[in-house]
């Protein structure tokens, strides 16, 4: 396998846009490429991680469109799906092919534009997550399968109410200093415990927003690195694991944990050479506040039934041993879902070149980690990034 | 680079069919396996190649209930999306995660379900492979621009009507002989000439239908070759190439060559280390007849303007020097989008293995191609096999 690299990034603010979905990606491009020196001619390829665009905007082949729109003509253009995970699998199919000698220079983009449609619609979109047969068809939606792990968790590690809204507290603390962030405002644990119930336990506040947005990366071999004279400033990728569980949350062994997460940790770890106690910051895909705690525990950065005592300690926050979700996450930042992974890449790129928003910036942290969901747990990539 | 074998084909029928999207998979699928003696906990990776899912049948997520359905779990899962080249890409994503060394044995499915929306709703969904701002709100369709191509052709190089009759006069000979197509009937140059017009000068002959239909193929590194005891059997994957081209058709330099195609093709042959006069058998998105030639002077298997001798030659005959298309192609194999690129190279495997239905064998041919057009000829891919 040849090196893989990141030499550029690039992300628009997330929240309710203007912008239509191809000026949300071309201005996430146009800053990566304007980061990384690139122009739309040297490109081998493009990946774009999307969701749904067909249903969202009635756009459809955006990588098609996307490739003559940046001026990347005639570079092969692929668009890949996996439901909110698809901005990392475009990333992981960006890193193949450059892994595997095929191309030296790869675009990465991850785009969604949620805010066209009324809530409704969008319900029924995303609602294509989850087994029909048996969920779906039954009212779940997926703040219900949520609630019914935040129930679980409870139960066996007695949880409670006050503990769980320390999670998006400390989100929303961290998007208000992100001036990407969909919400920039703090909120208090009252707020949280006091907010309208979506599903029993969970309030709104510890459900992610929908959003619009864009996020793009600049993958490249260790030569078309040196050809763009930034060894300095790229970021190796050091590992990438993907992993599936059973469509249907009730066809799973645990509650508690997503086995997707943990086998592409252990894939991920194993490529990188890496364990979970090198992670110096990541970012976690907390759609929902009880995931942030179960995803800790998946990818072994604490143990079981401990991720709540890292976040009642402080070690989560920017400043503990533990950052997690710095930027605000998927709560805060916002959830574009084809955009998410790709801006999780960007962030810890960002906090691996000692660029992240003041205030966000851990203290030169040296190796980064993404995990990025697709569905309701079952499609999951983890991503590890180092300074070099 | 690893080198890549594809060890087990699988194909559904084509046409209007009973079967859901997912039995349709599945049936491709379980004789892929079969084909190939593996079972889905050996597969590391899935790569599901669809056009739509989404909006054709109201599925989404394929890969992530695909996985499942076919006992992968927690192999990785990902859709590949490229409009009607959509099983090519997703058979090129299979190719490249094995060239990385990343995966031992890798299954890719391609398919579709056209018929259970009407024929407006088919034909709104299919006019997103267009530019919307130059063709389609102008009243384009797919079949008018490849009329345009058509008439270009014909003023170019003298084609004529007659001519041009050969070509899906041909598809339906071989398409009588294939079980598996969705016409199996054969048709007179004068039943093309009178047909209906759809774009003038094309008629109903000259275009392909929607279809339904699922293929699967087996992709394995040497290692799994050796593993599955499939030395004999194995396909050796030469090489693959992706192009693109301006969305619009009116922003590219010619009506009568498709540079994606060009581009692709080269890269194909660069990595394969063969030529165009090394190909000994092929299968060419031949969406509408005209394209068969405008495709067969492209890959480069005859010069600008010479495609027609060598059909009114025969030399694209089953017994001909050039044999193109001898399952039928698109025209008469059918055209379930997602699933055609990958039933190509199913279909070029089974030549290569001298596995092709009675009356439709090359002569021990030893080296195939098959070229896979994603929306109106703005994003190609070309593959080369190669008897081991």
């Amino acid at each position: 396998m040849e090196p893989v690299n990141i030499i550029g990034v690039g992300m628009t603010k997330f929240g309710i846009l203007d912008d239509s979905i191809l000026e949300l990606a071309k201005n996430a491009v146009f800053e990566a490429m304007e980061d990384s020196s690139t122009i739309g001619a040297q490109f081998d390829h493009l990946f774009v991680g999307t969701q749904n665009p067909d249903e969202f905007v009635s756009r459809g082949h955006l990588s098609t469109v996307l490739v003559d729109v940046l001026g990347l003509v005639p570079a092969g253009a692929t668009r890949v799906e996996t439901g909110p995970s698809s901005g990392s699998s475009a990333f992981e199919a960006a890193f193949t092919v450059v892994a595997a000698g095929m191309a030296d220079l790869v675009l990465v983009i991850g785009v969604e534009k949620m805010s066209e449609v009324d809530r409704g619609t969008a319900s029924r979109i995303l609602a294509k997550m989850m087994s029909f047969e048996n969920e779906s068809r039954y009212g779940a939606t997926p703040t219900a399968l949520a609630a019914m792990i935040a129930r679980r968790y409870m139960h066996d590690y007695g949880l409670t109410r006050d503990e769980l809204s320390l999670v998006p507290v400390k989100a929303h603390r961290n998007g208000a200093k992100n001036p990407l962030a969909h919400f920039q405002k703090e909120i208090t644990i009252e707020q949280v415990n006091t907010a309208r119930t979506v599903a029993d336990p969970l309030t709104l506040y510890d459900c992610c927003p929908t959003s619009d947005g864009a996020s793009a990366v600049v993958v490249a071999s260790d030569r078309a690195v040196k050809e763009h004279g930034l060894a300095d400033r790229a970021i190796r990728v050091l590992g990438i694991g993907h992993g599936t569980d059973y469509l249907a949350v009730q066809h799973r062994l645990s509650l508690t944990s997503m086995n997707a997460t943990v086998v592409a940790a252990e894939k991920a770890f194993k490529m990188a050479r890496v364990g979970p106690q090198d992670i110096d910051v990541c970012e976690v895909h907390d759609a929902f506040s009880i995931l942030e705690l179960v995803n800790m525990e998946d990818i072994g950065l604490v143990n079981r039934g401990e991720a709540i005592k890292a976040v009642r300690e402080g070690l989560t926050e920017v400043s503990g041993s533990m950052p997690v979700n710095t930027t605000g996450g998927i709560k805060a930042r916002g959830h574009p879902t084809g955009a998410t992974g790709v801006a999780q890449i960007r962030d810890i790129v960002m906090q691996l070149r000692s660029e992240a928003p003041k205030g966000l910036q851990v203290d030169v942290p040296n190796i980064g980690l993404t995990h990025n969901i697709g569905g309701f747990g079952n499609n999951i990539v983890v991503g590890i990034f180092q300074r070099r």
